[in-house]
């Protein structure tokens, strides 16, 4: 039997490599004879470097970049393998992430997106001609306006002065300098890779929906709103591009509205962009069975998420598709979504009953556990029985 | 496919019987045309009476009784269907059960089996030839004294007076009287069913392995031991038989031994006798793939349990068997065990992290999804592919 492992990162517990992994060793301990092809992913967020540049063996960069907060860090990107590799990945969360910044210095007005900038910057320098973008896990809701600082655009106040950095300033915009703009980094390709749908603004917005989880209080949220929508009118001002109501202008605390208003931007879901750079469909084609997986198996997971993504590309060949999940949390119709996109059955890895703290410390022995069972079934299945005649 | 379920009950949250159409209904949502046949199981313990009851198609009876702390009340007991109608089944727990007694009123030195002796009185008035008594849940550590003296013997002191109640006063005990003895009583054979093969007394005997749950303190350890040990000197000189060794004299508070010792009583695991009983072989010859499960499938399971007992029948049948469980707690080498047992894969039914009472609360739909899941499974499998050779 031929098995494809391929799962989401389980968010705070196990990045996807260690989750296939886990998978391999699960599967091989009840059917030794087993081929496996390990195909961990992302949706553009967590671990999105490392999935494409382990699938296409490229390799990972670093440069000197700013935090959310301003402080100096190393950060790391991506160059893909082979034919793409002229294609640079870069995180927002690598330089620009919340996951950096410790919870009581936390500022959602001043947070910051230069890093991801400079990234941006660095990786033109080291040969990029093309960027893969994924948002996701920002501190920020800068309206992307920090990025786009760090490669040459000036915002300016009534009195021509430099706007404080982070979405806290934004209202007082008054105009976008961009005499000393870098002519690549506005030119180059970059394709945005995300899993969330957000407008900009509004009771969908990356302020109401995505700031309160930064820190931001009800009066920060307002204000952050207003600023978000204020930028957008200065963009249409600017160039002409109405970015207010685009899927995605949301992303990353509004840095898809900054990177489709300001760059050479597309934006893509991230789970499909991935499969695509990593030959998803060729791996299913391969396989005889699917196992993917994610930290919670919900009623999001039909809607872009891993498993769903690559399930769909299994129904596509023929394949079934079984997702784990640390947590499932499914009713009825949920389950029918999830059948209707491929994935057949859905296991939780809990082992009975426990905290969140412990389970999430054991991920990886779970994991390993439920594969082995599910392999055991799938090995032992008492092929072609059938009394339906009878 | 046809599928066999057949599990013990998920104790403290859902009978073997509801934990079956549990999984009826899980398998039947993924696999409509799925055959089914329930054959909710027992060891011995809880729900014995229930599952004969039901897999023979007998019935249930009641009769007035007590409790083991001697309040009056109305216990129930079974007759066996078919060829088996005058053998009757009870559970010792059902009069002398420590759930029927409130945690602030339980007395480890005074608690009886004297219910479970009326029990046996009534079954024999109704017309009883054998009798199945299931021993587990007990209340009591007097060594079946209790249910030997409904049945009309006495047990004296030295100055010819009846001794209290219960395993306190064992050690007191200076001649068995079994003039009044119930001539019915002592010949009926009697098949106990246990699933623990603890000896009478000693470091693995009833009074210190199972007294403690019952609420003794170390010194009323001791004197439950000593006089479970003084007791069965008392059988040997009454009758020369030897108790203070047999696997399972010391069952349900040393009850195994008062009944091997007084009654026309032989001893089997309780498992082997339930699947004997309700044809458990049959079952698997139908079947194509068995299910069964229990409240922990851990390092006990192997040994006695209704899923290792289910699992070894379907083994022999060439039919695979899937436990379920509230709880998984195994390594490697009790996975080994359970493998060799005919357990080809475990699940645990827990959908993410949950406290024990809420996985308790949620146990049917638990079971539901789990088994819904493994049947999708089964369904879906390639069946035959095979890529070995390549």
């Amino acid at each position: 039997m031929r098995y494809l492992l391929a799962p989401d990162s389980f968010k705070e517990s196990a990045g996807a490599e260690s989750v296939a992994r886990a998978m391999s060793r699960g599967i091989h301990s009840t059917d030794p004879s087993a081929e496996v092809r390990m195909l961990p992913l992302s949706d553009g967020g967590e671990g999105l470097t490392s999935a494409l540049v382990q699938a296409t063996h490229g390799h990972i960069d670093t440069a000197a970049a700013h935090d959310a907060s301003g402080n100096e860090i190393q950060a790391s990107f991506g160059f893909l393998g082979s034919s793409d590799a002229s294609t640079a990945v870069i995180e927002l969360a690598a330089a620009s992430g919340i996951e950096r910044i410790p919870q009581d210095r936390r500022d959602p007005m001043s947070a910051s997106t230069f890093g991801t900038g400079e990234l941006i910057m660095a990786a033109i320098k080291a040969g990029a001609r093309r960027i893969i973008l994924g948002l996701g896990g920002s501190a920020s809701t800068d309206g992307g306006t920090g990025l786009a600082t760090a490669c040459g655009y000036r915002f300016l106040d009534e009195q021509g002065n430099s706007l404080e950095s982070g979405g806290g300033s934004l209202s007082q915009l008054h105009a976008i300098d961009a005499r000393n703009v870098n002519r690549e980094a506005v030119s180059i390709p970059i394709v945005i890779a995300s899993d969330v749908v957000n407008p900009l603004t509004g009771p969908h917005g990356a302020a109401r929906v995505f700031a309160p989880q930064k820190g931001a209080t009800a009066a920060q949220i307002d204000k952050l709103d207003m600023g978000l929508a204020h930028f957008s009118e200065h963009i249409k001002s600017f160039n002409g591009r109405d970015v207010q109501g685009i899927a995605g202008a949301g992303a990353a605390g509004g840095s898809g509205a900054g990177l489709l208003g300001l760059f050479n931007a597309t934006i893509q879901p991230g789970i499909e962009l991935v499969l695509d750079l990593v030959r998803g469909r060729d791996a299913c084609q391969w396989a005889d069975v699917v196992i993917t997986g994610e930290g919670s198996i919900d009623a999001q997971t039909p809607f872009g998420k891993v498993p769903s993504g690559i399930a769909k590309l299994a129904q596509g060949e023929g394949k079934p598709c079984i997702a784990i999940g640390g947590q499932i949390k499914l009713d009825e119709s949920d389950r029918k979504r999830l059948r209707d996109a491929g994935i057949v059955a859905s296991f939780g890895i809990a082992p009975g009953a426990a905290d969140l703290k412990s389970l999430l410390a054991t991920t990886e022995e779970n994991v390993e556990a439920s594969c082995a069972s599910i392999a055991a079934l799938l090995k032992t299945r008492p092929c072609g029985a059938s009394h339906d005649q009878h």
